[in-house]
């Protein structure tokens, strides 16, 4: 492997993601709800063929392009869980005649816009916000919630498919039991609304929900129609931190160069940054805020953390890796150190080229 | 301009960018320092012909594949200000053959492989830790730097240009002073350092030094013989919080739709997220933390930043943006808002393409 890795280079380890893949899909069926990943994660027509094999019809997107991107890959039922972007009504409408297409409405204001634009059917979701605080309407405000779904009734395009919600709070949890009680939080708010709705006289819709977090640690998805979870299929370390994988879980690594050591202060710089790995970061228990941590190099892929090995800080190009002496000691200038993300998605947007690891 | 614009979008103000080229140009020349600006801001073939047409023929870059991009574009005279990434000894070695090459050294370890496997002339610059922990050797470590020197002196195809230091720490400081005070505690460092290198009988070397902050506000060089800023010629909120630009000099911006609105909570949810303006924050003095600001609207590019309207989060596509509440009133979804970056180099490495404002 080290041979062909000359600069920071996105490492994916085919059978850990197969299995994450494999895993979500088994508990979405034993719980009888539509299994709809997101692909934001990895964004790889290849990676979606793994989906298709393991059954996956429908999916999720954060972007128009992407939308495209997947429809151009044979996928034909796509829901874009991003408040649509009324710019891009032309490539929507491309779209909503070739695809069954799904949209994402919290506001009167797109909605009429909509109904005036959209030349072909779509579905549409209410977007609920269930206590995430970034999109959708309120849950407390049913009144809205009602009058949006009235309009929708009476489309001409646009039907109403259900109501949505992201629990992107899940990440600020301090504990599995927490997140739990964020799925059902969310889940009991979304029937609520649903009931409303239904003693409004309106037909039957469904609810939406998917998170990470939730999707891992919750057994039974009674009450929902459909899971969105999308990080799953790679994990990382704020998942690890969560409590919602296991270190064997996460498929995806940087392969870094180390392009520099520094034992005075028990460090190792690699060419590896914020334009490969992202600025995002990760504050630990004991304290120390990190932006990825060093797993043992093996022939094949990667082994188990090191301990004490983290990356300290990022710059645009540079990454500081705190190592124990040993480490630091076995370690040449020109040798690969293999990193594992704190949010895989963005690493994985950045980098976009897999190198695929795969046992023959 | 609005409507072209269908998603987040580079916007370069070419007039602004040109001011600081120029003005950073005759700060140099005023100086006597040879003026090698830093590439990795813009990454850009036509930027690099605007430092050109202003006199510029040596430029910095910090990977291997800016030098190729830049030497293909016709730039003979560059320095790689990154230890040297011995993986890529290939390319080091064809760009050698075509171009006056710079590398950067700090180890025995890095030299005895140039060594060993460079195939043509290349100069060397002897990276000096000033302060910043990063990279380089502590400058306190004479012994270290005198040990390198000497064998760069009796290399085959190694030239001792000098000794380079980055003061990024100059991004820490509380204010101007504190930055000037940080420059010449460098150049202080770099010229005891060069007696040393005198005095055992080496031939004279350079001095070079570049950071934005001291260089947007040291009025006088002496003592160092070439510069190497590279942030300043766009600037961003960062700069302009540690004083080293005006509103006036920041010459980049992300334009961004708008997708919703929450008046419940004074915000607009823009297209606009962690891929488009990455997630570096700025602690602002009010305590509060920011990952961009709003600038007003103008019929060509944009206008001054909109007191209390900034980006309180940033997900993989989502921004957040707390405005006040007219600025909410006037705002329609399908707009666009522009956004000043927190760090304009990673923005521009994340959006890429440049849409270029013009006055005409």
């Amino acid at each position: 492997m080290e041979k062909i890795i000359r600069k920071p280079t996105l490492l994916l380890d085919e059978e850990k993601a197969r299995k994450n893949i494999r895993r979500m899909t088994a508990k979405a069926k034993k719980s009888s709800v539509r299994f709809r990943p997101h692909f934001k994660t990895h964004q790889s027509a290849l990676v979606g063929e793994w989906f298709r094999q393991a059954g996956t019809t429908a999916i999720t997107v954060s972007s128009v392009d992407m939308a495209l991107y997947f429809a151009q890959h044979g996928w034909a039922d796509i829901t874009i869980a991003f408040p649509v972007n009324l710019l891009q009504i032309e490539q929507i409408n491309a779209l909503a005649k070739r695809i069954s297409l799904h949209l994402m409405l919290e506001s009167e204001e797109s909605f009429k816009f909509l109904e005036e634009h959209l030349s072909a059917p779509t579905q549409a979701w209410i977007k609920i916000d269930t206590g995430y605080c970034r999109t959708g309407i309120p849950a407390q405000r049913s009144e809205k919630v009602l009058a949006l779904a009235k309009m929708l009734a009476r489309s001409r395009n646009l039907r109403l498919s259900g109501l949505l919600a992201h629990s992107g709070n899940t990440y600020e949890a301090s504990s599995p039991e927490q997140i739990r009680q964020i799925y059902n939080d969310t889940v009991h708010k979304l029937n609520a609304l649903r009931d409303i709705l239904n003693r409004a006289g309106l037909q039957p819709i469904e609810i939406s929900v998917g998170d990470t977090p939730a999707c891992s640690l919750v057994v039974d998805f009674s009450g929902v129609d459909e899971i969105r979870p999308g990080n799953f299929v790679f994990y990382d370390l704020t998942q690890l931190s969560l409590g919602s994988c296991s270190q064997e879980d996460i498929a995806v690594a940087a392969a870094c160069p180390v392009v520099a050591k520094h034992p005075e202060r028990d460090s190792i710089v690699i060419y590896g940054g914020a334009v490969h790995l992202s600025k995002q970061s990760l504050l630990q228990k004991d304290g120390t805020t990190i932006f990825g941590a060093v797993a043992a190099q093996k022939d094949s892929g990667w082994g188990s953390l090191i301990p004490g090995s983290y990356l300290t800080s990022v710059s645009q190009e540079h990454g500081i890796v705190h190592v124990p002496p040993a480490l630091l000691q076995e370690t040449r200038i020109g040798d690969i150190l293999t990193i594992l993300p704190v949010h895989s998605c963005l690493m994985v947007n950045f980098l976009r080229e897999y190198y695929i690891l795969k046992k023959i």
